[in-house]
Parts: structure tokens; C-alpha cells; sequence
């Protein structure tokens, strides 16, 4: 049998998603995770030890107190976190221990203080988080439901609103960036999605990828919309994009937009287990030079496709792999988007994101929604 | 002038709350905070650069690439994000830094192997974001009201409810944790606040401090809300915790909850600047004691006050001060939750929790709902 490193975390499981993985357990506090001899212990606090016997899935849940005790036993009067994680290691017989980049570095000193060897293991921390099994691939699907149903919707009140004096009225009351984000918002929580940031940027807007947008819509111009909601039931995140005009497209961006889409088409069509996320980005950027759209920086500001065409998507709404001008083999079982962007002042910004699932021959489209430029 | 030292911080904003504090600036992957000789800097990628200057509140956001292609004239010919920044610290002349505690560790043996010394500074790392402004007091009583307005509608559906066969109805419906949960989180929504493991749990559930609570309430038996959602407007949490009865409470009930209560005023009576916490926190304990509600393990598990009595709340919904076992002196302008409580399986399980701010002479209750037990 082949020897898996013994790893220690110690983190908080509700923003650090390795910890919540190796232990699905939630805590809002930092909380201290051992894999040793290919078992695994969590060492709770008081408040936390009842809960985390009973929700966790390690096979063993230590009380923290009680290691204090111990650890005083060995004449330590006030003793500290290293302190008390150095008595269970030593049980334990561990004195090698592999920990993530983000490990704190106030603990890797202290371990180290105490004769501990600590190797670092960059992301990804945990290699099967990226593979995902059929189980979290539903929960994806279902975030991606509560995406789906929500921007249906939204969309359906720029289809009922009219256009006055280049603004969008809805019932008499100007749609803005923040009444549609309020009213996405809710449809996704009466899901179980929680949506943060999610961008409904309009026009010039919608030129800085991560602008969430503000203020009144206007017709004629593109609002992005992307979407990527966390589930508070399976901590699963989904995540889409989609470009509109409410009105009439310009030339320029109809244009615009179909070159994006095939863009995105062909990045779509290259994903297959084994390709490179590397190649497959700079294909997409090959095409957007061949026809005329160049990336680079005009009057100090990045214009074209100045980011990423993807990446991956779990319980992180980041995680590895990527496709993008970083090197990374994709494999099957991986979530990835695909989402390349172009964004110029003068003519618009248009971004198109899908999320497939990477198989052996190619990929599953998770996200069924249509696409299409105009809304009359 | 005192010399501040030098600072570096490598975190996300989304979850890291001290690089969102220095920078007002909030971005879903990791970015460099550097503070050198009072000046304030930002590296960023292309992404984000112009969001970042448009939004942040440093004196200078740097481009990531750019400093990228200077480390590559230093031939360096794959810079990695040690080097990129190293580039920086060295344009600046900076040799030592203090970084917090939770500094990712590989970033540490990166630059320390570079030549950089770096200093650990422990929580509060800003020991300026304990002290509230005017303007962070607000933002705290903001979220704080759409706590007290879900909360109260929450209570008018109990109110409404109807009891049969020891179960909660409401117009033919059982009420559940979840239903009531998923209730009070789009009210809170609408109010633009973000709720999450909001506790709403009963009987036995209840006493697991941090047990969300599911499946049915029931009548005559005690129900933990504790409410502390996130405003997404200006990131500050609030956080309250009432305990109520739907139908009549037991007299061993009465007892507890009364009990709770007068420590809670006690503790709120305490509260000062410069009273110690672990002095407050010890009162209570000793009032728990002395009216005979001991604290320990029975039958392996915690039953009586074995939680912290409060702690501090902000841009975290746990941040220091502490006013628990550990020492802290409280101070102007620091905003404290005080929420001791009882559990004990075979009685019951009461927690109140109101949220107060520390002043010269006493403190001001941010709190205005009221305390009551049954609602019939």
C-alpha cells in the first residue's frame, strides 16, 4: 500500500475550502485537521466537539480541552495552539507533515520551533477535489438550475419593459444594475443560492470584467449579466454569463458578439480530457487577433481579451484546473467555464460562459440556457 | 513622526477581512497589500487594475504585469508572484516586514529565503478596526435592524401559528427550522443582508450552540434564534440571539431563561472601558454557579456555559475583543456581542444576545427588541 503523506490544516472550514473538504464540517472559527497514518482526527473545541462528532465525516474527533490537559502534563503551564497540536503529533508519532500554501505562517514557525518538518503542497492541495464524483456534479447542476430560472426571469422583465428616452421603465420604475441584481437575488435564495457580486454591468460598465455594475440600464447597449451563486445546502457553486442589448445591437457589437460566441464554440469544442487549458486559450486568442480584435493597453486602460478563458468550479468559485496562459493538462471529471470576453469603450463588451464537465472524448455542456444578443 | 512598520499582506478580500480593511477593495483572488514608509501600494493583475484604482483606497495600485516584465529584466525569466514582488520591495527599499499571523506560509519561506525578515503581528493585526467609527457604528445598527425586523416577522408567524399534537401550523403547514430560516433569509435579503447558518433550533438541537436546528418546531419547547447575516452593502455583520417558547414553558424553563437573563444584564452592566472581559465572563459564570447551574461534561458530553460570553463584531462576525476565559481589556468604541447562555438537555437550552458599544462609562445597547419568553 502505497504511503500517503500525513497532512495538517488549520483553518476556518468557512472560507477555507480544503479544510471543509477533507472534513465536511462548518465552523466559523479556525479549527485543526490531522490526516496521520491515513487516519483522520479533528481536535474541537468545547463548543464545537458535539457537533463535529456528530456532522463530520473524520473518523475521529478529539477534544481540544482535553489536549490542553495533557499537554500541561508535560509542564507546559499556558499552553498555546502549537503546543497542544504538538502533544496529539507526538502521540501520533508524526514529525513530517505536508500543509498547504496558505498553511498560517504563526503555526509553520511555531511547528517548526518544535523540530517539526513541514513541506509545502501548492494547489491543488487535494488532487480528487478537481475530479469531481457524480454526486457533486449534481449539486453543481442544481446551482446551475437556481442560475437558470433566476436570469429566465430577469430577462423576461427586459422583455416586458419599454424603452424611454434610451432608459429601460419596467411598471412605470427605471431598471437599474441593483433592482434586477435584488430581484436575481431573490429568486436564487428562494433556490438556496446565495448570490454575491453578481455582475449587471451595463455599456461601459461591463468594459471592467469585474464590475458588478450600477445605476440605470440603457438600451441599445450590452449588459452582462454573470451569475455564480454558492448553494448554502451543498456549498456547491455555479457560475454563467450571458451578454444582452435590450433594444437594438449596433453593427459593431453584433459583431462583437458572434465573434465572442465563436470563440467560445471553439474553446467549447477543444475540451477533452488530456488537452491543454494553455493551448486551448491561446487558440481563442489566435482567433480574436485573425479577426481584427487586439488585446493591449490603449490610453493606460487593457482593451480586448485581457483574461483567463476559464476555470474551475466546485466549493471554490475559483479552483483549479485552468484555461488560460498558465500550463494545465485537463482531466476527466474536471468543471471548467468557458468564458472568453471582449471589452472595448468604443464598440462594447460582451462575455458568453458556459460550465461543461470534462470527459474522456470531450464535454458535457452543464448549462442548458439559450443564447442570443437581442432582447426586443 | 513615529515610523509605522512596513506591512505585507497576500490575501483574498472576499474572506481575508484585514487586506479588505486596508484597502476597501474587494476581489475573489488573492492580491499584495503593501504598506511601505506610510505609503500605501497595490499590485494587481490586468483583471483588476482599473477597478482597483476606480474603488480602492490606497494611495497607488501598481500593475502586476508590469512589475512581472521589470523582475523578468532582473533575469528572471518565469517570475513567480516572490519575485514579482520582491521587485517592489526592493524599488522601495524595504528589508523588514510585519505580516499577520494566517500569512500564507509558502509566501513566507519565499521571501525569507530572498532575504526579507519578516515579523509575525498576532490579532487585532489593525488594532484600529476594534475602534469604530460613527460611520461603522451605523453600517452595525443598519444590518442590525434587519435582524430586528426578520426576526420580529418571524415571531408574528409563531404568533399566528396553531398547536396540534405538540407540532407548530401555520395556515395548514408545519413550521420547520427551514421553513422559518428560509423565511427570515429573504426578508433579511430584501433588507440587502446576507444570512447564513442562521441558527433556529429546538429542544435538544438548541443545546449545541452552533446546531442549526432542522425538522419541525414544537410546541413548549425552547427555540434558539441566533441571526447574524452580513450586509453587502457595507460588509458589517450584526448578530442577535433571542430564545422563545411557542405555547408555555416549562417552570424548570422560566428558571433557566430567567437566569440567562440576569446574567445577560449583568454582563451588559459590566461593560466598559477598560473593564477586563475574563472579569465579566468569570461574574457570570459565578452567578450561573451560585444560583446551582454547573458547567462540565456529563455523560461525556458539555452541558451549562461552556461558550465564550461574547466577542467583538465587525467586518467578521467574530473578531476581537474577547470578553471570555482569555484576557482582554474592553475599549471605547469597540462593538461587543454579550450572550451568555444555559443547556441542559434534560431542562432546556437559553441563549439572549444583544450586541452593545463600549463607552467611557458604560456602553450603548445597539439592540432594541425585546426579551420575552412565551409567545402564545
Amino acid at each position: 500500500m502505497a504511503e500517503r503523506p500525513d497532512i495538517l490544516l488549520i483553518a476556518c472550514s468557512e472560507t477555507d475550502s480544503n479544510i471543509y473538504y477533507a472534513t465536511k464540517f462548518l465552523a466559523p472559527d479556525n479549527f485543526i485537521f490531522l490526516r496521520a497514518r491515513g487516519k483522520t482526527f479533528l481536535l474541537m473545541s468545547d463548543l464545537e466537539v458535539d457537533r463535529a462528532r456528530a456532522q463530520s465525516s473524520v473518523d475521529q474527533v478529539l477534544s481540544y480541552s482535553e489536549y490542553e490537559e495533557r499537554t500541561k502534563k508535560r509542564g507546559i503551564d499556558r499552553p498555546d495552539m502549537a503546543d497542544v497540536v504538538q502533544t496529539l503529533l507526538q502521540e501520533q508519532g508524526v514529525k513530517e507533515l505536508t500543509v498547504p500554501a496558505n498553511f498560517p505562517l504563526e503555526y509553520g514557525d511555531a511547528l517548526r520551533s518544535r523540530g517539526f518538518t513541514l513541506s509545502i503542497k501548492k494547489e491543488p492541495f487535494f488532487e480528487e477535489r478537481a475530479l469531481k464524483t457524480p454526486e457533486e456534479v449534481a449539486a453543481i447542476r442544481k446551482s446551475q438550475i437556481a442560475v437558470e430560472e433566476a436570469v429566465a426571469e430577469a430577462f423576461d422583465l427586459l422583455r416586458r419593459a419599454e424603452i424611454k428616452n434610451g432608459q429601460i421603465y419596467l411598471e412605470g420604475k427605471v431598471l437599474t444594475s441593483e433592482s434586477v441584481r435584488s430581484h436575481l437575488h431573490l429568486r436564487m435564495m428562494e433556490k438556496g443560492c446565495i448570490g454575491q457580486h453578481t455582475i449587471i454591468a451595463c455599456g461601459v460598465d461591463a468594459c471592467d470584467p469585474h464590475n458588478e455594475g450600477s445605476g440605470p440600464l440603457r438600451a441599445n447597449e450590452p449588459i452582462i449579466f454573470d451569475v455564480f451563486p454558492r448553494s448554502s445546502e451543498t456549498r456547491y457553486f455555479a457560475d454563467m454569463s450571458r451578454t444582452v442589448v435590450k433594444g437594438r445591437a449596433s453593427d459593431g457589437m453584433k459583431k462583437l458578439y458572434d465573434t465572442v460566441l465563436e470563440g467560445q464554440e471553439l474553446g467549447i469544442s477543444r475540451v477533452r480530457s488530456g488537452a491543454s487549458g494553455k493551448a486551448i486559450h491561446e487558440e481563442i486568442v489566435g482567433l480574436f487577433e485573425k479577426k481584427g480584435y487586439h488585446t493591449g493597453k490603449v490610453g493606460g486602460r487593457m482593451q480586448g481579451f485581457f483574461h483567463g478563458t476559464g476555470h474551475g468550479v466546485g466549493i471554490d468559485i475559483h479552483e483549479p484546473p485552468r484555461i488560460s496562459r498558465a500550463d494545465w493538462i485537463l482531466k476527466e471529471g474536471e468543471v471548467v467555464t468557458v468564458e472568453p470576453g471582449l471589452y472595448y469603450p468604443e464598440i462594447g463588451a460582451v462575455r458568453i460562459e458556459d460550465m461543461v464537465l470534462v470527459e474522456k472524448d470531450g464535454c458535457r455542456n452543464l448549462t442548458t440556457f439559450p443564447k442570443k444578443l437581442e432582447i426586443p
